[in-house]
C-alpha cells in the first residue's frame, strides 16, 4: 500500500517523530520523512523506520520520489492537503491519487498497550492538574476575570510552559457556562458562583481532556461531588452526573456509539432536558484531541476494546447556567475504565 | 468580481468580524458572511457590510448561493482550500473556479490610515512589553531554563492573557541562539550570557514583532548599545546594528524589495559573514505576523507608501552564538519609519 501523509500527528504516528514542515512518504516497502534543513538534526536523532530526506522543496522532492518509484497508485486524505499544495505534488505525475478522508485517524482508532499508558498518565497528570487549580483559584481566583483566570488555568495545566495544553482551556462563571464553547471574558468570579472548566495537556504529544462543573464557594474543590444554592441547578447537576455514571457504567464493546451517546441521552431527555443537551456524548481522544470514534446519535461505530473517548454530557440553559461533567475512558475488556 | 474567501484574517479584512468557521462570499454586489449557531449573536453584532447567514453546513450553503446568483466565475485562494472542502464547495455547480494564490495578501499590502495607527499601537505595546521583560528577567529570571524564560515572555507580553501573541516568542540564550527557530530547551541562563529574545503581540488582531540580542548581565536592558565581552561576538552585534540601521535609514518608496534585502546584506557579506546571514531581512506584517512585502534578495516586488515590514538581519554562528537585530517599519512619504 502506497500513501502520502503531511498532517503532523498523522507522521508522528508512522515514524515517531514530527514536525511543522514535513512529508512522509510509503512507496511500498520504503518510507520517507522529507523535511527542510531546521529540522534535520532531531528528524535525524528521532525517526524511526523511514529515511529522513533533507529538502527545501518538500513536494518537489515527493514529486520524484513517486515518480522514481514507478508506482501506479497512491493514497492520501483530502483532508490534509490544500489544492495549491497537492498541485505542486501531482505535477506531470501520470499515476492514480486515491483519495481516502482520515484514513491515518482510522488507524489510530483502536490504541496500542503503549499509547493506553501514555494516556492514562496523561489523563491523571490532567487529573492532578485540575486539583491545584481549585488550589490556585481558592487562594488567588476569586474576584478575577475569566481571562485571569484562564490564564491561571494556563500556567497550572502546563506547569509553567512545560507541557503543551491539548486546547485554550475553557473556563466559564454562572451564565457563561452555557455556551459549550465560552471564549474568557472580562466576567468576575465571586465567592458561591457556578464554575465550570474544561481543560487538558499533552503528555508525550498525547491529549487529555476532562470537564469539572463546580459551585465556587471559598475551599471548593474540583471533585464531582457538588452542592448548589439554585434548586434548579442542583436537579441539573444531578442529572448531568447521573447520565455520564450511567454511560461510564454501562458502555460495552461491541456497542454501536450512538448506543452509548443513548446512555448519557435518555436520562437528560427523560428529565425534561433534552433540549438543553446541544452537542454528542463525546469524541475519541489520541494524539489529536478530537479524533475517532465520535460517541454521536447517528454513529454506526462499533466500540471496541483499545478506543479512547469521552464522557461528556451536558446541560445549557442560555442565560442561566451550564453543566458539563468530562472525563476521559478506554475500552478494556469490554468495559470502559476511566483513565 | 466573485470571490470566496476562508481564511479567518482574509474574512475579517472583508467584513471586520471573523472567526474559525466561516466563509465570507463576494457575489457581485451582494457580499454573505456564512458561520455556524455558535457565532451568531457576534457576527450579527460585529459583520460590516455582509448578509450574515448561519448554517451548520457552511459548504453546502455557499454551494447554493452561488448556485443561485447565476455567476459564472469565482475567484478562489488555492492556499485556503483543502481539497476535501473545496469538492464539497464545487459539488454539482458549472461555474469556472479561478484560482489565484494570495489574492487576499495582496489587497492588504499596503496599509490604510487606520490600519498603520493599529499597527503603530501593536508596536509601541510590544517595545512597552520588552521593557517590562527585561524587569522581570532581571528579578526572576536568572538561573532559570529557556522553557521558564519562554513562558515568563509569554506571560509579559499577553499581560497575562490578555492578548493573544503574533507567536510563540523565541528566548534563546548563547548558542541556541545560532538557531534562528530555535525551539526553547532546559539552558539555563547564567548572568553575562548572550539572550536573544522575538516576540510580539497583537492589538485588535494585528501584529507586533521585534528581536533584540543582548549582554545579559544583571541589569540589562533591550535597548540596542550593547557591550558582549567576546570580542568576535561583538563585532557580529555592530554588523547587524549597522546593518540594521543602514536599512532603515535608506530604505524608499520605489526601490524594489530586493534592494532594500541588499541594504542590510552587502553590508554583512562585506564584513565576511554573508554565509552566516541565513535568511531573508523581513517580512510584511498586518493580520498575519507573515504577510506581503517579502524583504528578499528576489524579490521584485515595489516597496511603495503603506506597506509595512519588518528589518531583521542577523548572524548565526553554529554552535557559538546567534544575533538579530529586527523592528517594524512602515513606509510613510517615501521613507521608512520604525514604528
Amino acid at each position: 500500500m502506497n500513501y502520502i501523509l503531511k498532517n503532523e500527528n498523522a507522521i508522528y504516528y508512522e515514524c515517531a517523530y514530527s514536525c511543522d514542515n514535513a512529508l512522509y512518504l510509503k512507496l511500498g516497502s520504503e518510507a520517507f520523512f522529507i523535511t527542510d534543513a531546521r529540522y534535520a538534526i532531531e528528524a535525524k536523532q528521532s525517526v524511526n523506520g523511514a529515511e529522513v530526506i533533507i529538502e527545501k522543496e518538500l513536494y518537489t522532492k515527493a514529486n520524484s520520489l513517486i515518480e522514481k518509484s514507478k508506482i501506479k497508485k497512491l493514497k492520501y486524505d483530502p483532508k490534509e492537503w490544500s489544492l495549491f499544495h497537492f498541485e505542486k505534488l501531482r505535477e506531470g505525475l501520470q499515476i492514480r491519487f486515491n483519495p481516502v478522508a482520515d484514513f491515518s485517524h482510522k488507524k489510530r482508532l483502536i490504541k496500542t498497550k503503549e499509547e493506553l499508558e501514555i494516556l492514562k498518565v496523561a489523563a491523571t497528570m490532567g487529573a492532578e492538574a485540575f486539583d491545584k487549580l481549585a488550589q490556585t483559584i481558592n487562594k488567588h481566583g476569586f474576584k478575577n476575570s475569566e481571562e485571569i483566570l484562564t490564564y491561571m488555568a494556563k500556567t497550572v495545566l502546563s506547569k509553567y510552559g512545560k507541557y503543551e495544553l491539548s486546547f485554550d482551556p475553557i473556563v466559564a462563571v454562572a451564565e457563561n457556562a452555557a455556551k459549550p464553547h465560552a471564549l474568557p471574558t472580562s466576567k468576575i468570579l465571586d465567592n458561591k458562583d457556578l464554575l465550570l472548566v474544561d481543560a487538558g495537556l499533552k503528555y508525550k504529544r498525547y491529549c487529555s481532556d476532562r470537564t469539572r462543573t463546580v459551585y465556587a464557594k471559598s475551599g471548593f474543590s474540583f471533585d464531582t461531588t457538588q452542592k448548589f444554592k439554585k434548586k434548579k441547578i442542583q436537579r441539573a447537576y444531578d442529572i448531568v452526573l447521573k447520565a455520564h455514571d450511567n454511560a461510564i457504567s454501562k458502555a460495552r464493546s461491541g456497542m454501536k456509539a450512538k448506543k452509548v451517546d443513548a446512555l448519557t441521552r435518555d436520562i437528560i431527555t427523560k428529565a425534561g432536558f433534552g433540549e438543553y443537551y446541544v452537542h454528542s456524548t463525546g469524541h475519541g481522544v489520541g494524539l489529536d484531541i478530537h479524533e475517532m470514534p465520535y460517541i454521536a446519535s447517528k454513529s454506526d461505530t462499533v466500540i471496541e476494546d483499545g478506543m479512547v473517548y469521552t464522557i461528556e454530557p451536558g446541560i445549557y440553559i442560555p442565560d442561566e447556567f451550564g453543566i458539563r461533567i468530562e472525563d476521559m475512558v478506554a475500552m478494556v475488556e469490554g468495559r470502559a475504565v476511566v483513565l
